[in-house]
């Protein structure tokens, strides 16, 4: 196994949470573990990008995998450096040759002035006239997945309100991460993987959240041809997926689970009724969302 | 009561929901009723702001809505038109004097070329100095609001794996909104509010999304006392809440909940063992996320 895996979430780490104080419906003083939240700003070279609401775990590799999925580095982009400043929360990532991005914002600007309006454009455009690689899935993967994912400890076990995405191969899950948004901890898998030059074309995604059109974009654009969550989905999130032969399952509990798309590579190997109910602290509650 | 109230989700409306085909894990068969997400690129002006994913309803209030929120319009900005476009998923939001946006946009093109970065910043220096009126809550209003936006026929009832915010008074809801990002449900009633200059010092504000800082700062903005959520919340949440005055419930489900911030000016009025449990079919699960 590649000696980078398994990274997994540390629900230890003081840093992660704190006690907050509160009162309960009977009026008596309450206690409760919660997750941090802290602005990260991201600098590409000496360009201003974004400032990201994260727990603060994996900085780095959250501003790598955000720069890498919004478009602003290229596959062959050298990374010469990234800077993270933990006083000022500010994590520069520097790069061999300007990038695609600055000349990007400064074509923008001659235009319209502001790039926020460009990134959508650019994620849909990425996604012309590509087809994800046939790669098999097998419902005994799924199963064992889930479990393991659902037993890890992890700092939605631990305090909740946090979302939960996970890089697996086969039936082994290898990158594990947690974040305030899940967009954050889809990041963080992309930055690992760029930074490590992990392939994507036998890997897995597995999410807690929604399978809406912009996680089901990442996905494609990250090369991965499986994306399962055990939340639900929305109706142009599948379309996509459908458009670029990505396997897509929905509603993943316990023996449950729907493919929405890639029926054709999905290897039923496993009897759904000799898969157990998912134990109730595993089950992710109304609690958290993106 | 004013006549723009209630307004409430349409979940019959057959733009918002699409029938999706998949296979269930016995390889039967199964459709699925699942909401529609689309495109809608906001203009400010001549100016290109921002392409957000939505349900598809009240595009002209999510675009007002959005742009009141981020900073972008004055409370004291005229606007002349609001022209939505459903052929290629647009709207234009008028004003009748050049917008303070557009300044900060030409100003940031001189100096770091793209405005993506300053929203954060600005909506923190927002904050500064900015105290809530102190209005009282009642448990009691907490108690019927959740059973009545529990059991209002919503998308979330519906199809799920969607958002609901709720802007009440006392204990009536007045505009219940939802979308596929929580974000955009809660700029909907800022449209709302801002298009019809609805006060905001005697309402409460209702989600089921997490409280996070964002969530916090953008009730606080939009001058509303108190925010209640059926969901977890941030540490950094609590503590912003603390300090602009804003009463902050969490977990708020059946009988329990948690006040996190504002405990002085919470009415102990009602007997939480007279409350009866939630319906199992009120219950939103993890398939919701933001």
């Amino acid at each position: 196994m590649d000696p980078v895996f398994p990274i997994f979430p540390d629900p230890d780490d003081a840093r992660l949470t704190r006690r907050v104080r509160g009162t309960d419906q009977a009026g008596a003083a309450t206690e409760i573990s919660v997750v941090e939240e802290r602005p990260l700003t991201i600098y590409l070279n000496a360009q201003e990008i974004v400032t990201a609401m994260t727990i603060g775990d994996h900085p780095e590799y959250l501003a790598l995998g955000f720069l890498r999925n919004q478009g602003m580095l290229r596959a062959d982009d050298v990374i010469t450096g990234i800077d993270y400043d933990d006083e000022i929360d500010t994590v520069v990532v520097r790069t061999q040759r300007r990038t695609l991005y600055e000349e990007k914002v400064r074509k923008k600007t001659r235009t319209s002035g502001c790039a926020v309006g460009t990134v959508f454009g650019d994620m849909m455009e990425g996604l012309e006239g590509l087809r994800l690689p046939e790669a098999e899935l097998r419902t005994s993967w799924l199963y064992a997945l889930a479990k393991q994912i659902n037993t890890t400890p992890s700092l939605y076990l631990s305090a909740g309100a946090i979302h939960g995405t996970v890089l697996c191969e086969g039936d082994r899950p290898l990158i594990y991460m947690e974040d305030v948004g899940r967009h954050n901890a889809v990041d963080k898998i992309a930055g690992v993987m760029f930074r490590h030059s992990i392939p994507a074309q036998d890997k897995i995604l597995y999410t807690t959240g929604r399978l809406t059109s912009e996680m089901v974009i990442k996905t494609a654009l990250m090369g991965i041809p499986v994306l399962a969550s055990r939340s639900g989905f929305t109706a142009w999130g599948v379309e996509i997926a459908r458009d670029v032969g990505l396997t897509l399952i929905g509603r993943l509990r316990g023996k449950r689970f729907v493919c929405l798309a890639g029926e054709e590579r999905l290897v039923r190997d496993a009897d759904p009724d000799s898969v157990a109910e998912e134990p109730a602290r595993a089950r992710r509650k109304g609690a958290v969302d993106g």
